[in-house]
């Protein structure tokens, strides 16, 4: 089984939301690869090979775990340049099928505009300060569609109420980062393709940013009637690389290059490959592939544990932030509140001794001390919001690592009331 | 049979400009970031204050190794992923100049068209391409500056002649992949400099992608003065990333992020770190900082034995095309063509027994049996030009090594005119 993966003996991780380890066997194929396998796979002898095939069982792997095809796996630096690549697509894509339409070919727009990017309030950074971005620089009109304050989710009749004759992309993540909220994505993709074939213009493309998804759920980009979904490897106890599936690259579905080089990823994404983090993303993926269900039960039952703990110690000073009717959550996910007015997130966590936890996304971690703006977006009050834990569980994460860091909060609690 | 028989050969690795090998130093590096410093370097804990302090210290080696400032190093994906952001950002920072003048602020252009570009026609892809991706898109104007047919190098009268009052970048690779001809890159920034302070106008940006250079010979960006300098891993025994050296991003130096996302490398390039893979360019850059005389003279030996062995064995049957009077050549770059109707560079490799080798860029290995473009462009005859072999020796090439390639190559040549 699993070790219970601990920094210091004393010190207990709960933050598999922001980062995960690597797999023991994800760290042995790297160090095979980086030892055996350093040949360019541009080169046409032997190393080069060596390298080349790794790379492509890699992406088969990676395909089969989202069920896709090989070739619709393109291998990024990570999810931050898989979204910013989608964003890019759609926009750029929008503006030469404009300019091919004044030329009197393919596609009328219907709006001789911007084009329009629809997203969820809750996306993370990577979109949405993208969107932002190109909304900003003249480039594109963007609407951040809310999550429903009862369901913390974006409801699929809010994003098709959006839909402009110049939408060129919906893009809404499969699960939130801090909420683990599960979003009604295969929802969408049916309303847009019926949405598509009535219309004239470009049709809607659909994107996924499945970072926090996957290796927690079972995640299937044709299932679901994605265009692009974003794999992220460090959130499933891969190396810190991405890939992006793309329904058909180029042929079914556009996909517009940010980066021009060598020819890598045929032409996709050039730049010589980073061989050695390719192959350790096969093999978490392969990983995925064979031992979803259990990595699954286990995480929903050590979080079910969690919760049940927390509610038993502090009965009704408790307040979970994504418990919401009608909506699924990642199984590994609890984001509770402990309530006082002397017991803030960060100075709960900064007060742990062996707890080791985050208030919200590590990318905001310097934010301070602000609420969260997913958690008041869900309709969390303000103050409950201010007190947020999110506690994310793991495949190693046992119950007595439960049992240790709730025994933490209670001693902690205890000081922090006693201080007041 | 053939290949399985070849196996049983030491093979013999002569393409340390296509990639080299991890140093064992780089490995363990890598390796034990792999294990112990997985935390997401934003996060407030001990294990993101780890991760985070491994890639401060590998930024202040990478610094040291170009002579810059740590606040200089911008790490990247890759040397593709910098050389695009450079040009990226000479266009982007133009184009807000002519708004922000438009609006009676800041500098004016000169020129209310397009910003002008200047490179040497023997760039590698990802500065060749992207320039010419954004003149078909109308985004700039582009000047390819052809290197001399005496020296292989790109003049420095030839490049500021093209300079015009819209140029707002110029791009020079510091040492070429194939033919390891050095470029006056200090020089270039001498003469800008003084052309700057004549100007009106945005003041030039001088870029150089120092992929080939680093670990083979000192580089140094401030006695250089450039702007600019690519970091190429995988070229100098570290691994597949890169960096890019920015005198000053976003204070002296104009620095125009592609990516949008959770605001790592001060929002210049976000994504969470590839702490592993930082962790080992740093080591690989401390190990160029100490060691570089002693790489440099090791190479520069061996590859002078190497030609002339070459010159020994082949007497008058061979050509090196990267001689050029006055021009200085990377210590272990020789390329030399073997004289004779049967005697393609891809044709004697592909029946070496033991040397792997190349033509040219590995990223052009698929462009079949055609002449090398810069050969060519250096004034090498095309018949002359089929023949080239790219051979790069490495920190580890020894004598015994060089006797065994020339032997392999005479060995080849015998075969090959006996069919003849």
């Amino acid at each position: 089984g699993h070790q219970s993966l601990k920094i210091h003996f004393h010190l207990i991780y709960m933050d598999y939301n922001a980062t995960t380890p690597l797999e023991p066997e994800v760290i042995e194929t790297i160090s095979e690869a980086l030892q055996d396998a350093w040949g360019n796979p541009s080169s046409n002898y032997i190393a080069g090979a060596k390298a080349k095939a790794m790379i492509n069982q890699s992406r088969e792997n990676v395909a089969r775990m989202v069920g896709g095809k090989a070739e619709d796996i393109i291998f990024t630096s990570g999810g931050t340049e898989a979204n910013n690549l989608v964003l890019h697509t759609a926009v750029e894509h929008f503006r030469r099928s404009c300019r091919a339409a004044e030329q009197g070919e393919g596609h009328q727009n219907g709006s001789n505009g911007l084009p329009h990017i629809i997203a969820s309030n809750v996306e993370h950074d990577s979109v949405k300060l993208v969107a932002e971005h190109l909304r900003r620089d003249g480039k594109a009109d963007v609407t951040f569609v809310p999550v429903s304050k009862v369901t913390a989710r974006v409801e699929v009749e809010d994003v098709i109420a959006e839909v402009r004759p110049n939408t060129c992309l919906i893009s809404v993540m499969l699960a939130n980062n801090e909420t683990g909220v599960i979003m009604p994505v295969q929802e969408i993709c049916q309303r847009v393709r019926s949405l598509n074939k009535q219309r004239e213009q470009l049709r809607v493309l659909v994107h996924t940013d499945a970072a926090q998804a996957l290796g927690k759920i079972r995640v299937d980009a044709c299932e679901l009637g994605v265009d692009y979904l974003t794999i992220v490897g460090h959130k499933f106890y891969a190396p810190r690389i991405g890939a992006l599936y793309v329904n058909g690259p180029g042929t079914r579905t556009p996909l517009c290059p940010m980066l021009f080089g060598g020819g890598q990823e045929r032409n996709f994404r050039p730049g010589t490959e980073n061989t050695p983090m390719i192959a350790g993303l096969g093999k978490a993926a392969e990983l995925v592939t064979s031992n979803l269900s259990e990595y699954e039960s286990h995480m929903r039952s050590t979080k079910l544990y969690l919760e049940e703990r927390l509610k038993a110690v502090f009965i009704d000073k408790i307040h979970f932030n994504n418990h919401y009717p009608g909506s699924d959550i990642l199984p590994n996910t609890c984001n509770v509140s402990i309530l006082g007015p002397t017991l803030q997130g960060w100075r709960v966590l900064s007060n742990c001794t062996r707890l080791l936890a985050s208030v919200g996304a590590a990318c905001h971690s310097d934010s301070g001390n602000r609420p969260s703006h997913i958690l008041l977006s869900c309709g969390v009050p303000s103050e409950v919001a201010a007190n947020a834990l999110r506690l994310s569980v793991g495949r190693g994460t046992t119950k007595a690592d439960v049992d240790a860091v709730v025994e933490d909060l209670r001693d902690t609690v205890r000081l922090l009331e006693g201080m007041d």
